[in-house]
């Protein structure tokens, strides 16, 4: 295509233009297309990270004894969306044979154009999302059978059908009288009234955990129930507010089309402005009216409710009236968060206030603050908008409610939807899974300080640490043989001998650190390896024959075993 | 446009060119503006994790008592940073009716055109970090009040008004002699000499923690302080990475210029070389010369004085030259940490060393060894880059310490600065936030071992628990009533009662595990249910009949009631 | 170039038209060179995040004296890693003088075009993930000069000479027979053979750790080893799984050419397909067969093993066909995690049966199932295809095996490669680094309750914990004069003196916690502050005037002296 001579034809010229012309619409399609891909892909990327937030989140809620149990279900979370969105979630959603209640086609993906990949991926994430709100609300006490199913329906029917209505241009809910759509720019409706109202369902038809409120028939009071990592519950919060900005900002789409870089940077800075309005205005009203803390969870909530609202308009907010929307968010999730405990629903990570809350106070309030809105322009179309909307977030709630109710009714009914009470009271992690949070045998270090001096160190070898005495009375021996744990240092003079008990004096850089009779000393111990006095100790301990009374007894609860012979051999 | 035909004039052909000219510039600028927006958003929404990774290398480096407090204000920084920065922290940035000292203009984002929203939420998240700095420096003796104080004012006035003036056209410091502009690609000065600056004058003013240094005047000799979680630190420190990729590969701005993909990917390269060398030499210098071990702590903190050096000129230093700078930064960092605390000053996560000594080197190095720089060229220029650079480093310096001085100390005068005596032995995180960061009552499990057979999870019964006794003397009873705790397993023979007392043996696994005495044993337990013998054993406390003095003595620190009954009822 | 009038002849319009044409052109290059710069560079900073997801992945997998040695080798890979590929790595890979073997050229990154830093950062962070694989294998008991050399030399030398034969057009697998080229879109072969390779021969080498296995000579039996976090593991896992996106995606490498968003889509939805199925093939295979638990560590791996199989043909398989080898990816996972306990090979983190099987599986299957492969075609090109792929498999797993192999040899025979016994029972986090994971002076809090009331609070003075008595007898003192250490309220009436024994009573709340004898009551307490109390009893300990040998030997593996000072004066 380069310059040619002036022997070209004005017709000739006319032909390079239109190849000119059309080279630059293929090259132009092209990159709009890569760079929407890359654009949804890349905000995918980081909208799956909301898997990490929400696990995190709920696993700092919950007692350490049902850690590992809530942390797999928010990683299988995205493996189970991801195969149910394979097979039909997204055929039910966008499935090219659609009709107003939902799609059909491309089941399995097959028959899915290549150009629908990022599309797929964007949504899949979405799905993922949304299945993962319910798990927070029945932790501690729902059964794992019950999870892999309430987990798949979700993500594989009962939200993309949701979307449909919604997000697909054949949707019911997209074609509204005089050609309104339901207005919910990331899902404020969609994904969290949506998840909110099956949790909310979900705990009611689950029940409480045990304790959590007063028993009337059996006149138990609550016991007090708390997160067992605060730090977790902060890393989620920064995490899931990390996927929020995508999430808000991802759901534009598109990267090419006029305004679109604009109306993504109005998403995520409403997006943040929403959530700081909602944190502070629960921290100032808790600590000056309420709670007379300065609390952290709170504000946590209300800055994910806040996220929440935002969804539905944060493309079409200027930041003053997000602002507003933000201080609502903050107000309906606390309030939520007070009734939801009062009528005695167990939700513990107040899923329900935040997703329900936050979700359906976006849905209501975005026709009437945003742009083309009721306050800007107070016309008919505007309250349309707004009923329109409400339309839709009673669909959405009713569906779920329904649909989810049913499910979780039948999940109770054959048995399956809670753990037995005695798992629940000891904990899924070990019994559901095998796997404990923290498994105490894991736990400590031989140093005898925690940060020793080199010559420290030098000087301490296994063989000081296990002495035999075989004389009577003096320092070097028991009448009966017996045996003195000793940790660096020589013994305590007075070491010997009462009655039939051996006396065993530990100590610690020359200190006495303690002292323990044994009422049977008729063991002795040959070896100077650790493993040896580790098993040794066990053979005392389990043939009876020296009662370890005092030296094991004192920590019944917290060191097990393994715990205990780690200290005696190498603390 | 498609390609007509011979009947056009040239005329019309030219129009034709001339259309598809502007249809492509037009074209190109949405492009351009689209791609920059998406840019800055996507690098936005990774530095904005920088509150993450200061939010957990601050909270494991402080202890556990205080672990909510420094979580909640690194939480609360984004929320507060957004609000400020949306009243009035832009205006003064880089509002419209500039002097050459602030902005001033769109105030609440107001008449802030659409096409500046990504900028806005770029300059958002550098001013979230910006304040975020000074919270490690005062971490666990701060009030929470003098916190909002500060972190208001510094992200609503104090540091836009720097990046006024070296990242606004208008800006003094952008505007230097013989157009000469100050040198600080991403904020070495801007962000971190101003962040270390305030975070240096508030430990100043604010004091050491009791007991970090030896009190003279008592006598009182140094306790030990450690942070309580150093994988916490090393999350924080992966996460502060992430987002400084993104912090000083974003601050090219744009991405459609020419070159400005290739300044990028030197941006985020030279970034790593820098941490990495700083890392490496701090490492070894430590092992081979200071403290003899491999440390992770210096080599996290010597890694992020790295990468802040690297803020100043990453943009156009040879990857050579960054390493020098890196190195330089190691032994910078290294130096001001060992003399901060030769000095008294007491700074728990070492901010003052890594910002303050990191950014003023940044700043101080990056016009020497830069391409234009004293050792490419050795100008005029050059040095007088250099003294530009030592000016506005001054500047910043100045400004930092005397405003945030001047507030500090009335807050120090009225009272608000530091928290009273008590609270800060016993820990803020109760006290002020009502939130531990790890509540006892929720550790522990209910399990016997902690991979129960199934056979054993089938044949435990809560019925088990706790054996009622009535006759006297044999297996099966007590004298006069008493109640023996028994995990798993017949009780022990040789239970029986010895004068008043009541002898509790409590077995684990058939074998036995502790030996209780209760001094007034007149008290019955009659239900098998763990609430109850939960709540009997609360009477028994309570009424003092019996004296648990033995059982609950024995963990007095560690074991709250609510633990202990954990172990009692279901360990 | 605007629009001319007639006036101006064919010629100029031709010349306007090839100006246009020019610029469009110059446009479009520079504008998909600053795109893939921003696609490669964004995908890099989130690999990078893989550094942070193999980090708490292998420090969740060891014991907790451990954790700091393990995150400090994750931590200073990617410093390393950037020196070593600063230096030379890059060279070996892509160096300009390359030969089929290995490139050569552009050391220091001295000549290296700026258009290439991009490539060289995304390079340097897959260097970095190839690196950290086999720290998780030789967890615990590995040396850490060890570390640094075999670091240094992976990074520097082995893996760039893989990545050179494969990915650089001149490299020998690239040039197969008949135009083959080794199929690996992202590197199951090229990083995760080679590194599971690696990890396999390191871990047989070393040895596993004490007690990891039945000890035939000595008859020791193994004892349980468990990981310290799940939590951590699962935190891993998703920031593995966040990275693995970006990398697989990333590798596409540009994103201007047609087909590019298309295919960066299809890699990470097959990343995510592939390691959903390997997650749930394996859970099921798990509790249905083998373990009879729904295992949450083996299901991470096994998704981890899914995404590292995807590599190969992530950009060419149809989302049914990834499922298939997410299926046998778990099969395969599971097996050789079965298969190398059972050959007695010591892997903590199960890093050989993740990448040497995740990936030796990737490399053999692509062939067969991607588009143009053995079962779409059955073509003899395909079958090439297939048999290229295996002996590109042979050849990176000999070249690691025998190079590492050797290396690790010296190191073992020179003595660096193993920690001395000592330090491996005791843990490597004190003696090596100075800095353990959780040190026990940072944790808990002087709060008697853990939400205490404000009155309670206003009521508690540091006077009150510690009276002292000079009377005899009376509530109000004691014969010798003795030491009261009192709690909140008002000490017990039956404070006395007994013999020569000083008894302490410590209360809690007004109820007796705690009751505590001393011998030798010769001992005053002067001070009310309690610094002295803190200090008296120190010298109370130290002087052995005072035998605390109930109250301090009570707790001799868990508290510290400042634990216990802790609780003393402040609990």
């Amino acid at each position: 295509m380069a310059s040619g001579s002036s022997s070209v034809t004005l017709d000739e010229a006319l032909a390079r233009l239109s190849t000119l012309n059309e080279s630059i619409v293929a090259y132009h399609e092209r990159l709009d297309f890569n760079n929407d891909a890359f654009f949804l892909i890349s905000m995918s990327i980081i909208i799956f990270m909301m898997q990490f937030g929400f696990a995190f989140l709920e696993a700092g809620c919950v007692r350490s004894k049902n850690t590992t149990n809530i942390l797999i279900k928010n990683l299988l979370d995205s493996c189970i969306a991801s195969i149910a969105y394979f097979f039909c979630g997204w055929a039910f959603a966008y499935g090219t044979r659609a009709n107003p209640f939902c799609g059909f086609g491309q089941f399995l993906m097959i028959g899915l154009e290549p150009a629908q990949f990022p599309r797929w991926f964007f949504q899949f994430t979405f799905t993922a999302a949304a299945s993962t709100i319910v798990s927070g609300a029945v932790a501690e006490r729902c059964e794992f059978i019950a999870y892999l199913v309430y987990s798949t329906l979700i993500s594989g029917f009962v939200y993309p059908v949701i979307t449909h209505w919604v997000w697909d241009q054949s949707g019911w809910l997209a074609n509204g009288p005089e050609g309104i759509q339901f207005k919910d720019f990331a899902g404020s409706g969609v994904v969290h009234l949506h998840g909110g109202t099956t949790a909310l369902i979900a705990a009611i038809i689950l029940g409480p955990r045990i304790g959590r409120f007063p028993d009337k028939k059996t006149g138990t009071p609550a016991v007090p129930i708390k997160g067992h990592s605060t730090p977790f519950v902060a890393m989620g919060a920064f995490m899931l507010m990390f996927g929020f900005f995508a999430f808000n900002g991802g759901s534009q789409g598109t990267l090419g089309r006029p305004g679109d870089g604009e109306t993504v940077a109005r998403a995520v800075s409403n997006t943040m402005l929403c959530s700081g309005w909602a944190a502070i205005t629960v921290l100032l009203i808790n600590k000056l009216l309420v709670g007379k803390k300065w609390s952290m969870l709170l504000s946590i909530n209300a800055a994910l409710a806040g996220m929440v609202s935002a969804c539905s308009g944060c493309d079409a907010l200027e930041p003053w009236a997000c602002s507003v929307v933000g201080i609502g968010s903050g107000i309906c999730y606390f309030s939520l968060s007070i009734l939801v405990e009062k009528v005695r629903i167990d939700d513990p990570v107040d899923a329900i206030a935040v997703h329900f809350g936050g979700g359906l106070w976006g849905v209501i309030i975005a026709p009437i603050m945003m742009h083309e809105g009721i306050i800007y322009t107070g016309s008919r179309r505007a309250f349309l908008q707004w009923g329109w909307n409400l339309v839709g977030a009673a669909a959405i709630f009713g569906w779920s409610f329904l649909v989810m109710g049913t499910i979780f009714l039948i999940l109770r009914i054959t048995g399956f939807f809670r753990v037995p009470r005695d798992v629940e009271l000891k904990g899924l992690d070990i019994y559901k899974h095998g796997e404990d949070a923290y498994p105490q045998i894991a736990y400590g270090h031989g140093w005898d300080k925690e940060e020793p001096s080199e010559d420290y160190f030098s000087n301490s070898t296994h063989s000081s640490y296990v002495r035999h005495r075989t004389g009577n009375g003096s320092p070097n021996g028991y009448a009966n043989g017996g045996v003195a744990i000793k940790l660096n240092g020589s013994p305590h003079e007075s070491d010997q001998m009462r009655g039939e008990h051996v006396h065993v004096w530990t100590h610690r850089n020359g200190q006495l650190a303690d002292r323990d009779t044994y009422s049977a000393p008729s063991l002795r111990l040959h070896g100077e390896r650790p493993e040896n006095v580790h098993h040794a100790r066990r053979r005392m301990y389990n043939s009876n024959l020296v009662q370890p009374e005092n030296y094991y007894s004192r920590h019944p609860g917290w060191y097990n075993y393994e715990k205990d012979s780690r200290h005696m051999l190498h603390l």
